[in-house]
C-alpha cells in the first residue's frame, strides 16, 4: 500500500490512499481518516485499506488526480520520532575532521536520540530558521513507522513490526551542535522540524529492494537543482533498522506510530571517506560531510551551509526509474 | 480546573472532572472526550468545561467518588516531552561528585533532553523495568502543559501558553547514563517510560503559590513509606517555566499538548548541596542526590538504587495539607 496525508483545516489532516505509480488518490476513509487512526488499528483495519488500495491501481475504484503538494507530511504529528545514525561512516567523517577516533563500541551500539515529533512540516513546505548563521543544513535519510513494539524486543521480532517506509528531511542547525553535544544532553534546538516525502508506503511496495530491513536503492539528493548525492541505502548501513528499533526498545515499549530513522545515508565507496559527484563518487546526503572532507583536505570547510531560498530535493526511485515515495523539495526561509 | 483521565480500552483513554477536594469526578463529554482534544481546542472548549467544573465542586452537577487507581497519567501518550534541569543544584552535585566543575552557562542556558511520549505509564502502575542492575530511580518534578507555542515566543509570551501543571516521576536507569552521555546523544535508554499524578490542575487551581511561573511548594517524595525529601519547589529553580518554554521554542514550534519538565526539584538549603531529612534538611528528590553526597562525604555511595519491590511516592500538598494532584505511587518490577 502506499499512503498520504493530504492538508485540511485539522491538525491530522486526511489520510489518502495513493496508487503505485503516484499518479491517482482517494480517500482512506471510510476505512480510516487519518494516518495515526489506521495505526493505533492496523490489524483490523489494514486488510479493507489493502482491498480499497487494490481497486484504486486498478482502476475498479475512481481515483482523482494524485497531488503532492497538498501533502503534509504522512504522520503530520508523531508520539515518537528516534533518529539513529546507522552509517558509521558519516559519524566517522564528523569526529575524523576534528580528530577525533571513532570508538569501538559505536560499530555494535547504535547512537540515537529523540526528535521533535509534534510539529512536522509538510515535504514542499519551506524550512522556517530564525537565523541563516546557524548553519542549515539538510541530512536525507530512511526511517520507518512500527507497530507497538514490546520493551525487550528481539532484532528478530522487530524486523516483523516495520509498517511502513518513509524519506526523511532531519534538518540540522549545524552551528547549535557543539554547543549542546557540550552539555551532554544531545540535540534539542539544533534539530527544527523534520519534513517526510509524501507518500508512505508499505515493505511489500519495494519488492526485492527491501531485505534484511534495508532499503536497497540510491537516495537522490539535488541541491539547488544540481545533484549532490546517491549513496546506496543498503550499502554501509551498520545498523538494520530492526537493531534500531529493537535498541529503542531495550528499556521502553514503542507505540503504534514510532518513528525510526537511519540516520544521514553516507557510503564509503571504498575510498577513505566517499567522494562527490564532481569528481565520479556518490556524493553525500548532507553539507555537513562534504565540509568535513574539505576540512581534512584543506584544513577548513569551503562549501557554505543553506542560504535563505537554498532548495533541496530528496527523493528515491525505483529500477524503472519512478518515484517511490513522492520528493521531499523545500527551500529555506529565515523568519524575520 | 481539575483533569485526570480514566483508563478505558482506548490508547488515550475517557477525560474525567475531578473536583477541587479530589473527592468527585464526572466525564468531561460531552465537552471533550480526551485530554488531547481538549488541548486541541483549548479556546474552543475550555469555557464550557469550567461551568461543568463548577457545577460539580459546588453540587449542582452530580458526581461520582474520584477513583485515582483509575487513573491513566492525565495525558497516556504525548506529542511532546520535554525535560529542563532547571534546579541546577542538582546538576552540581552529580558533577561535584565525579570531581567536574559546573560551567558557568549552565546558569543561564537551560539543560534540556526530550523524552519518551508514546507510551507514558499511569500514577499506581508499576515500573517495569529489564534488570535491576541497571541502576533504577525516580526523580520527582513539576511539570507543565502548553498550548500552541510559536518559534521564537519570548519568556513573556511563553508564561501565558501555560495550560496545565503536573506532577511527574522521571524515572532514570543510572547505570546506562555515563555511557549514554559518553556517546554524546543524550539521554535514551537510561530514560525509561514517567508517570504523572493522577490529576493535572489549571495553574489558577494553585492560587498564591502559582507565581513567577513556578509552583511555591514543597514537593513530597516518600521512599518505602519514610519521608524522603520534601524540597520546595518554587526555591533555587533557576529557570521557571516561562525561560525552560522558550527554550524549547527557539527553533521549532511546540503544539499544544507539550510537557515541559523542571527536572528533579532540589534545594540547597544553605549549605554546600542540601540535607537529608534525618539530618533535619529538606532532603531529597532521587536517590542519586544521596549517592552523590556519600560519595563526595565518603569516597563511595552508600544508599543503593531501587530493587524489585520498592515503592516510592510523590505528591504536593496545599497549605491547609490537602493533596492537589493526587499522588503518584509506584512499585518496581522486574520484567523477567
Amino acid at each position: 500500500m502506499k499512503l498520504a496525508t493530504y492538508k485540511n483545516t485539522t491538525r491530522d489532516g486526511r489520510l489518502m490512499l495513493v496508487s503505485r505509480d503516484l499518479k491517482l488518490t482517494c480517500p482512506a476513509a471510510p476505512v480510516a481518516g487519518t494516518m495515526q487512526e489506521l495505526l493505533d488499528n492496523w490489524d483490523e483495519l489494514a486488510p479493507a485499506l489493502q482491498q480499497r488500495y487494490q481497486a484504486l491501481c486498478s482502476g475498479d475504484l475512481m481515483g482523482e488526480k494524485f497531488n503532492p503538494l497538498k501533502c503534509h507530511s504522512p504522520l503530520p504529528r508523531a508520539y515518537h520520532w528516534a533518529d539513529g545514525s546507522a552509517y558509521v561512516n558519516h559519524v566517522e567523517l564528523v569526529r575524523r575532521a576534528r580528530g577525533a577516533e571513532v570508538p569501538e563500541s559505536f560499530w555494535h551500539d547504535p547512537l540515537m536520540y529523540q526528535g521533535g515529533s509534534d510539529d512536522f512540516i509538510g515535504p514542499y513546505d519551506d524550512i522556517e530558521a530564525p537565523d541563516e548563521t546557524l548553519g542549515i543544513d539538510f541530512e536525507a535519510e530512511v526511517a520507518v513507522v512500527t507497530a507497538d513494539v514490546p520493551m525487550g524486543t528481539t532484532t528478530t521480532q522487530a524486523a516483523e513490526q516495520i509498517r511502513l517506509v518513509m524519506l526523511v528531511n532531519d534538518v540540522s542547525l549545524r552551528g547549535l551542535i557543539p554547543g549542546e553535544l557540550a552539555k551532554g544532553f544531545g540535540f534539542y534546538q539544533s534539530k527544527p522540524a523534520s519534513s517526510f516525502a509524501p507518500v508512505a508506503v508499505t515493505p511489500d511496495e519495494l519488492g526485492g529492494s527491501w531485505s534484511d530491513a534495508k532499503v536497497h536503492l540510491p537516495l537522490f539528493t539535488h541541491f539547488n537543482n544540481e545533484l549532490f548525492g546517491k549513496p546506496e541505502a543498503g550499502v554501509d548501513m551498520t545498523f538494520n533498522f530492526a537493531q534500531l528499533i529493537a535498541h529503542a526498545a531495550r528499556t521502553r515499549n514503542l507505540s503504534a506510530g514510532t518513528i525510526i530513522g537511519s540516520g544521514t545515508v553516507s557510503n564509503k565507496q571504498g575510498t577513505e571517506h566517499g567522494s562527490a559527484i564532481v569528481h565520479g563518487g556518490v556524493g553525500y546526503s548532507c553539507i555537513a560531510e562534504v565540509r568535513m572532507i574539505e576540512t581534512i583536505r584543506d584544513g577548513q570547510p569551503a562549501t557554505a551551509f543553506m542560504h535563505d531560498g537554498d532548495r533541496v530535493r530528496i527523493e528515491m526511485l525505483d529500477a524503472d526509474g519512478a518515484s517511490i515515495f513522492g520528493a521531499i523539495d523545500q527551500r529555506v526561509k529565515i523568519k524575520k
